[in-house]
């Protein structure tokens, strides 16, 4: 089993590190391999994802991926920014099913900016599409606009699109989901206005006569907004497409007030994945040994549950996690009077101590 | 000035009782009209937006409108649906600058999900655009997918697309709120993802030019949800497209608990509007009476303010409802102990008293 790391920029090195330590601290060893990414690939090889970087997350069963970004890299031309790395991974390695949990652990809850009965054991699970969509439709640019008032202007514009295949595969990934958890779904559309989420609800109906232990309901993405806010764990599983579960996993990250504790899954089609936490790069604290390892070390072990097949390995250190929070130990970002304030490392080292 | 009164479904008619009574409560006189719309338009006529309908609205110098959507029109093929009545007067009337202020009066500070501190005091105004972006863009449908790994197999499509002009137009809406309120305008973006917010950012930038006594920043989709979680005061005016901006205006409303309060906006060139409630048609309490017309109230002191040019007449309505907040009446949906529920009718006559 090879494992490629992709530290990337800002915090994600030292965020890494620990969660490789932590893989280390198991009994199987796992064979792993770096790589550049994002603004660390541009500046050792003039892309955010070199070609070596590309062959060796393709050659891995499964990828470990930091974060990326910094401010030296804002200005570059759109196509070498570090981000772009985030959409030619997903791309070319077919990862169209992102997972996102939006966890609350009770001993976090005050860190939330929600009332406590309103997130208190927060766990709901978002299933986001990840390759198709507004993000990757073509034709996209600026043109003439060719008709209407504006008709002789320039007009930027870009194409939404999802294949029946498309919404078919994601539709089994959230159905699986569901029925691994409280057989909720919520499928997440704007079909009262866009003909693609017209689409994408009546497929989602279709796939569902393959899951009658699975409740199906269907929710305007602006009514899901509101709820996320009102009443977040009435939600079991929500399935949406790219776009929209961009906007929606974020919100729902921030309601639990520490998203420097939530992992995230991109799988393909046989399970292959690329594991990163939710958060970002963070350049603000990069290198102080200062930032939060846990999101990332739940990263590897979804890791080793979806892509490795170690399920018992992946419970071990979710486990450990749950342990050093038990024990009061806390990085800055979700630090509260009473608790010990620790360092990346320190983190790192009690987490592999409560293996 | 002729106000068109388009109570429509559910609630509608009831919240719009108490504002036409709050309306001829005032020293001058206006002249009113109704005409059905939504659900009732199809009843009466066959069609959401009845052709008489939108005569009287265009004929009128400002729109009142209800709230539209009843559970026995959800089966309606999409073009009979309630909701293209809203679509259908927005694009007709060219009402392209959509105000939805997030108020939340200090007397409800409880109803809030957030924690008193993150959300007392919140007033933020989003502006957005409401005849662009992928509502209304050309092609659009279910078509054979044309090339890549789904050729051959049915898509759902739509185009996203802003016009230079369209965008201007938004930004000049916002950029000359943003110098009544606070002076601080985030322009909302995906300029990392798609080509048309690229544009959008570039416009916005050029654009500010014009008011250098206004701090413009830009922010991502995805991290705008997450902020308005973290941090909601820290905004001042938002600005931002048709879809981004459906989904983040109903987020904000809910921060605040009490969308049963908050007024809109949906202003054309010449400052003429229509002017509804956030929230919806509410089937489920229809004629009970207990429904909270206060919204619907305040949309008319935003009409009286922004197409009737009346603001002396907005001012005393404004400060007639915050007086009936601090008498402590409340409908169900604001209702805390210790606080008298009044019902629909009570409240408007509250109103009038106070004015
Ligand atoms: C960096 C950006 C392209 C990316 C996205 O929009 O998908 C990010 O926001 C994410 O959610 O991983
Ligand atoms: C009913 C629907 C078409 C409409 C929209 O998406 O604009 C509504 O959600 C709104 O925000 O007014």
């Amino acid at each position: 089993m090879k494992i490629a790391i992709l530290p990337g920029d800002g915090i994600g090195p030292e965020i890494v590190d620990q969660a490789v330590k932590v893989l280390n601290a198991l009994d199987e060893k796992f064979e792993m391999e770096s790589a550049p990414v994002g603004g660390a690939g541009y500046a050792a090889h003039g892309h955010p994802l070199p070609e070596g970087t590309l062959a060796l997350a393709k050659a891995a069963d499964a990828v470990l991926f930091g974060a990326v970004g910094d401010y030296q890299y804002d200005n570059l031309e759109r196509a070498l920014r570090p981000e772009q790395a985030i959409l030619g991974l997903r791309k070319n390695l077919g990862l169209f099913g992102n997972l996102r949990p939006a966890i609350l652990y009770p001993e976090l809850a005050g860190a939330s900016t929600l009332k406590p009965e309103v997130v208190s054991g927060l766990d709901i699970l978002i299933v986001r599409e990840l390759t198709g969509d507004i993000y990757f439709g073509q034709p996209r640019g600026v043109r003439v606009c060719p008709d209407g008032p504006f008709k002789g202007q320039r007009e930027g514009f870009d194409t939404m699109r999802y294949a029946e295949g498309e919404i078919r595969r994601i539709a089994h990934v959230a159905f699986q989901a569901a029925q691994k958890r409280g057989k909720r779904l919520t499928s997440v559309d704007k079909a009262n206005v866009l003909e693609t989420f017209q689409f994408w609800k009546d497929i989602m109906i279709d796939v569902s006569k393959e899951y009658p232990d699975v409740a199906l309901d269907h929710m305007y993405v602006d009514n899901a907004a509101m709820q996320l806010v009102r009443a977040p764990k009435k939600f079991d599983v929500i399935v949406t497409g790219n776009m929209f579960g961009d906007i929606l996993s974020d919100a729902a990250a921030m309601l639990t007030g520490s998203i420097g504790m939530l992992p995230s899954a991109s799988l393909d089609a046989n399970n292959k994945g690329l594991y990163e936490p939710s958060h970002g790069s963070a350049p603000d604290i990069a290198g102080k040994g200062i930032a939060n390892p846990l999101a990332t070390i739940l990263s590897a072990a979804m890791m080793l549950r979806f892509s490795l097949n170690r399920a018992e390995q992946a419970d071990r250190i979710e486990k450990a996690v749950k342990q050093v929070l038990a024990q009061g130990l806390r990085t800055a970002d979700i630090y509260e009077e009473g608790t010990t304030k620790v360092g990346t490392a320190q983190m790192g080292d009690a987490v592999v101590k409560a293996l």
